[in-house]
């Protein structure tokens, strides 16, 4: 799910570019180039040469909405004086190998998670060299898929990062090994935990859009939910239940305890502030409060991944990613949730990404190259989720020793642990954080003894 | 160094072929398809369904070649009742993804050690549940750099591999972390154990070549060493230097304690046997005497490895890995060796592939990807090296941890532990078969409880 929107910069931030080999597991063909990958980076708390490094492995966006909405890490570096980078994904952002040509074919084949943790782990062994770091324990953060790619961090190149705060990251339900309807399910419990009554109006409102659409009465339909076009087909009635259902998505995702300027502009608790029908997608798509009407088609976008690809270029590359490692193949079915049955199976995936592509999905692969589940030799891993977070149920939830720590966050949305402190905070967060900036400091202790060995 | 032979089947082992996935790192250009990776295998030691599965990680040669020169694991298998399992290196033997076009550019540049340690874990995920073994406990082997694809196969997925037997596995070399004199040093340390005045007078002859080929007596020198062909420039006295040093390398790594058939033909103990000028090289290029004369360009190929690249297609294949990840910048100096100066740099390397190939190098690559020296967060690693092994300094000599065991092989050659069982074997690597018997035996205890948590 993304929508992208615009920010002031952070004046705290310098916005640099580090030049990044753009195929490292290829030295012919496109590999022998590079490519120009935004980060951002403020030393104005660190302990020069000796404090931690906080490195956020950028996910499917712009680097700066990341690094806007993740307050936690640089209030933790003002308490343990750490170096700070957000690191921006490649084919997001700036962060473009071929500029506009990045979403050919195959210029958009060096979209990776592989390339990903590659370009994260040379920029940190460099920029460290550069930057008289070479003491400074590394520590990766993340939220969502870029709390996916902290914990890969970990995994892969424990040489590297010496711990990874891993915030709502789906890590088992993108690997394949969860449940299809798990998601949507999750969404609607949000609602119906707010009033038990919900969720049955929602199902009763989207029987009722059916029936209409039955009966073809698009143009009840097209005033009922204001959109600027007429409807004509069943295309366009798939187009406008999965818009909607994207509405519910983000507002259960996105459901903080005061407002937020993060993958759209968001009221405080918009679970509960949403009323049926008419006022759901408003608060979602037209939260200005600007929009005459509502246009289906330029407002979402159907891709590989069910919960939204969003807008934009950044929506194009999440779409691929979805074609290729990313698994997301989850269905609402109107049983198990509240949403139109709109399923969404391995074929249609695979038949979705081979004409939009030109690439095969390869179910299983990521399980293999990332662990699946079996993770017992990892260490210094926090998996933290919200429950009130759709993607929660995807990730690990329970401790699997006492260095791959599960948090749970009570009443937490979509990584709330990593924004920064605010006073409408649940006590679940600022205890997870304490949690967090415990063990954090206990990792880059055990690890600074571990390089100094070296010297 | 390699010289290809050929054998009769050993019996025991069933040849098959495995759909292997071309490009696992790229979903696009040439990633679509598949190839054919060929394997050897054997259940007849196998407790179906419940005993371990032993797996050789290939490296850069015929798979038969490793298979019928590894008898210690076909003798544990026994004892511990395993399914055996040898697999081919991509791009060697006949698991050539392209056929004959496989050393064109661009094809060879599928050929990465990412791709081959992806290929082996596809490879037992999916030979598990074909055979009915997917609680079965997977212990990888390999001796040199297959060796050190063992260590990283354990780094990179331990969730597939409980643990690694590394024989002469030179995982700190190179990666770019060893000496550069190190490797011809420690071929010469081994002829000077044998004999005080051997290594003078080895360092006596090949200044008296010096001194011939700058007076030009090039028929003198066709002479004293029975060539072919005349010579007529100093590029054929490099030849010649590179072709009489190879001949010292392979005989001090092949210094077994009686003859064997590995990589050519070689007399026990070699480097006892050995004696100056005329009779050097006749062990090593003409071990069955059926050449009436050497012929210094078809029996030795320089290439992007200094100890080395043998002949035929596998030679293509390894000066290509050498001219990319695998980093032997080794050289010979006359003063910490017997050997002529002959170096090797990062520039000279550079040069090289870059003609070659056209790739450029990546020191530093391969200790970012492999973790170089801090390996302090793995588990259940043999590294094993003989004393009498070149490679065994470029390697992890001394134990890390309880679970990261370095076994010294006193008197041992390359991977003498992994041969199978012989009267003349040293006690020391009948000591060592059992300590690596032991341990794999409580990793594969481990594992089995692990896997069974899932059951």
């Amino acid at each position: 799910v993304r929508i992208p929107i615009f920010y002031l910069d952070d004046p705290r931030f310098t916005e640099k570019f580090f030049t990044q080999t753009l195929d490292h597991f290829n030295f012919n063909s496109m590999g022998n180039g590079t490519f120009n990958q935004r980060y951002l980076i403020t030393d104005q708390y660190w302990e020069k040469g000796f404090g931690p490094i906080f490195f956020y492995t950028g996910n499917e966006g712009d680097i700066w909405e990341f690094a806007l909405n993740s307050g936690f890490i640089t209030e933790l570096a003002a308490q343990q004086r750490a170096l700070v980078i957000f690191a921006e994904h490649r084919y997001y952002g700036k962060s473009l190998p071929f500029e506009k040509d990045s979403f050919n074919i195959p210029q958009i084949s060096l979209l990776t998670v592989e390339q990903a943790l590659a370009d994260y782990a040379i920029m940190i062994t460099e920029l460290k060299q550069q930057l008289g770091a070479t003491d400074c324990p590394a520590i990766v953060f993340g939220g969502s898929y870029g709390g996916m790619l902290s914990v890969y961090m970990r995994l892969k190149y424990p040489n590297i990062v010496a711990g990874a705060l891993a915030a709502s990251a789906p890590i088992l339900s993108t690997a394949g090994l969860g449940d299809s309807r798990q998601f949507f399910r999750d969404v609607a419990s949000d609602f119906e935990s707010v009033s038990s009554d919900c969720t049955d109006a929602v199902r009763g409102a989207f029987h009722q859009l059916k029936e209409l659409a039955e009966s073809q009465e698009y143009r009840h339909i097209q005033s009922a939910f204001a959109l600027c076009k007429p409807l004509s087909s069943a295309q366009d009635i798939h187009q406008l239940n999965g818009f909607l259902r994207n509405a519910f998505t983000l507002m259960a995702m996105l459901d903080y305890p005061y407002s937020t300027h993060f993958m759209g502009n968001m009221p405080a608790n918009p679970v509960k502030v949403h009323r049926l029908k008419k006022d759901v997608w408003p608060i979602v798509y037209n939260a200005t409060g600007i929009l005459p009407c509502f246009d289906l088609y330029s407002l979402y976008l159907e891709c590989a991944d069910p919960t939204g690809c969003g807008l934009g270029f950044d929506s194009l590359a999440w779409d691929y990613q979805a074609c290729t490692e990313i698994e997301l193949c989850y269905e609402s079915n109107n049983v198990t949730d509240m949403f139109p049955p709109m399923p969404f199976t391995e074929e249609d995936r695979r038949l979705y990404c081979s004409k939009r592509w030109g690439v095969v999905p390869r179910p299983g692969w990521l399980n293999i190259q990332f662990w699946g589940d079996a993770l017992s030799t990892a260490s210094n891993i926090i998996f933290s989720n919200g429950d009130l977070d759709p993607w929660a149920n995807g990730g690990v939830r329970t401790s699997l020793s006492d260095s791959l720590i599960a948090l749970n966050i009570s009443g937490g949305a979509h990584h709330l642990d990593l924004r920064g402190s605010n006073e409408a905070d649940p006590v679940s967060v600022i205890s997870a954080r304490k949690t967090e900036a415990d063990l954090i400091a206990h990792w880059v202790k055990m690890e600074r003894t571990r390089l100094q060995k070296f010297v």
